[in-house]
């Protein structure tokens, strides 16, 4: 015990330097850092003032909501569907799921409506629940994706739920890929559920592999094209983390007769997307192969990144029972787990020594994580030596408050 | 009488021709012509690999929805407002407008909601109103603006009238530009409206001049900020009839703390606009001077074409009692009202003969010309020789119609 109270002083004496120091650093979205937004640069310009389609169609002109049908296919590639089945938006695909959410809103009246999410997960999903007035359950995620009993269960008996948010690769935050069998499920799973029902497969993480030899993550609408439920897929994309976090093309793919009903929906708003961004991409990526070795560069930037995070968390956590966290083969979290209770404390007290997390519980519907445990990481965005000094902060954090929470 | 008769024959003979020739001919929508959209060329390149603001901001990466401050202050030039009463948006105006009024719904809920609609007007601005539910009550347009003494009786009988409808500019499709006086009033307006009352003050052509003196429209946002009506105002416009018409970036102005809360509900779907395309456009427009620099090379491209069509109508139309146009100093329309009753039939007769014209009653709410009149030409996007073709076919069926209706 006399140890554990020598640790904890020299812990907080460490701590209170950092408060003195002032710092000001940050772990908190999961931004591209500036030297792979470097990557992409070649996309202004690369048009060299050729803007009309093989097909004649100028992009610079009005119209045609679905996308030019270069970027479909190109699309359809990186989603993991046919061209037919996807349409390409402008620079956010978060605006596609907010889009495609409000124009299910009319068929799903009458009723309140539910949705499933597998937590932990992306808080801006929940963002729309929470706009919409969705209700939102949790399922757990497990290693090889949500708790597919508990979801069949939830769906059968309750009508009311009418869709469920899943980051399929690389889950944010946990770096899970979904397993073949699960994918699999989900492809049955709109044949148990209510009217209606929507599996929002939001694939933000589909390219970005951490490892050489990437997960693979099988194509839901395949296996959903054999259940017979192609309605009830929602596959999104983007290359917001693949070209400018700003200024790419996003990518929705449903079955051909519900990506009509949603081009009829949008037609009230709008005339169409941006078609030269999109040229620009298909210039620039070309197909599934040029996006992979672009991907390449990518990794080689990040990699050592979450290698960082990941020796510093095992050199100085590992062993003590305080934390536990994921090696992410691809994506761009390290989701940390502390003991139950103490992320918020953590989070404030690394902001008190100049380090900022994501908020606790954000990662939960409503902000509530129950057990108050999860801590998001988001190593990309800083440089090296700012992502080691954060760290240097973040480490000690964790021990100090746990000793504090046991010596109390 | 016989002299009619024989010219009837003449024209049907005509027409008969027209039919048999199989044309394929445009005259709806107001796209630029292939030329136009080739002065902003050099909008892809432009940056030549320069993303970074003076402030620091990476346009290439997340965040940011009210837009670069230069962008903003380009929009203020542009619209006529302060830079902090401005956001830049993406490619659509129209998108703006429909997020706007999505905003405000749950403000207005309770009641009916309603709008004011000066006729004739923008197809577009009535889909959005009747997407949301929203009635449609139409007042006359009169050459210098809405009439005034009737928006005043209704807005102040009834409170569940929420907006207005407005194209100050060369409006879509009479070309007419509302008045000083018409603006004032627009200004003091929201005094007599019930709660939450909103001015969509669209104004797509302010900039888009067909003589070199353009007409000059005063800022509704500076009329208001004198009657202390600046929240009520919503104040529109975009670059896609500037630049690219698929890939331009636009503007809206309000009063500060309502663009506050207008972010705030922007915020629960996207993360920012393309910041990438904003830097684009102010690289290349600079300031107010630019944007009248190009703005010059647009109206020499179209001049020509809204000339032909002039002068064609004159020709042949004058003096028979058979239609009356508008001769538009600006904008992209040139309005024709035929004898009560027969835009329909000249519509459809055009059709037959190969020549494809904006449907009748497109520029009423619902769809419905009370008086099935109005007919909108849009000269820009055709080839001179194009037009000329269409205008041959377009005039005598204007006149056979006539001539049919007269003595039958």
């Amino acid at each position: 015990m006399t140890d554990l109270r020598a640790r904890q002083s020299e812990l907080q004496d460490l701590f209170d330097t950092y408060v003195d120091a002032g710092l000001r650093l940050d772990l908190t979205r999961g931004k591209p850092a500036a030297e792979q937004l470097d990557l992409s640069n070649d996309l202004d310009g690369i048009l060299e003032g050729f803007y009309l389609l093989q097909g004649g169609t100028d992009v610079r002109n009005y119209g045609g909501i679905l996308g030019i049908p270069e970027a479909r296919q190109l699309g359809a590639e990186f989603i993991g569907a046919t061209s037919e089945q996807v349409m390409v938006g402008g620079n956010s695909s978060l605006n596609l799921m907010y889009q495609y959410v409000e124009h299910m809103m009319p068929h799903w009246r009458g009723e309140p409506v539910k949705f499933l999410c597998p937590v932990p997960g992306y808080d801006r999903h929940f963002t729309i629940c929470e706009h919409f007035d969705i209700e939102m359950i949790t399922v757990p995620l497990n290693d090889d994706g949500p708790d597919m009993q508990q979801v069949k269960e939830l769906v059968s008996q309750d009508a009311a739920i009418k869709g469920i948010w899943c980051v399929p690769k690389y889950s944010n935050p946990t770096g899970n890929t979904y397993s073949k069998e699960i994918v699999e499920q989900f492809a049955e799973i709109p044949k148990v559920a209510g009217d209606n029902f929507r599996v929002f497969w939001d694939n933000a993480y589909a390219v970005h592999d951490l490892v050489e030899q990437g997960d693979e993550l099988p194509s839901l609408m395949t296996a959903a094209g054999k259940a017979g439920t192609t309605d009830s897929v929602v596959m999104l994309g983007s290359t917001s983390k693949v070209t400018f976090a700003g200024a790419g093309i996003s990518f929705l793919a449903t079955s051909t007769s519900q990506l009509a009903a949603f081009e009829k929906f949008l037609s009230n708003q709008m005339i169409g997307f941006d078609k030269v961004n999109q040229l620009r991409h298909v210039r620039f990526l070309k197909d599934s192969d040029g996006i992979k070795a672009h991907m390449a560069k990518h990794r080689d930037i990040i990699k050592p990144k979450f290698e960082l995070v990941l020796n510093m968390l095992e050199k100085h956590l590992a062993g003590k029972n305080m934390a536990s966290w994921n090696s992410p083969r691809g994506g761009y979290f390290i989701s940390l787990d502390t003991r139950p209770g103490l992320a918020t404390t953590i989070i404030s007290m690394a902001a008190d020594a100049g380090v900022k997390l994501t908020p606790a519980g954000a990662t939960f519907p409503y902000g509530k994580d129950p057990e108050n445990k999860n801590i998001r990481l988001a190593p990309t965005f800083p440089e090296l030596a700012e992502l080691e000094s954060a760290m240097d902060v973040f480490v000690p954090c964790v021990e100090l408050a746990s000793l504090n929470a046991e010596l109390d």
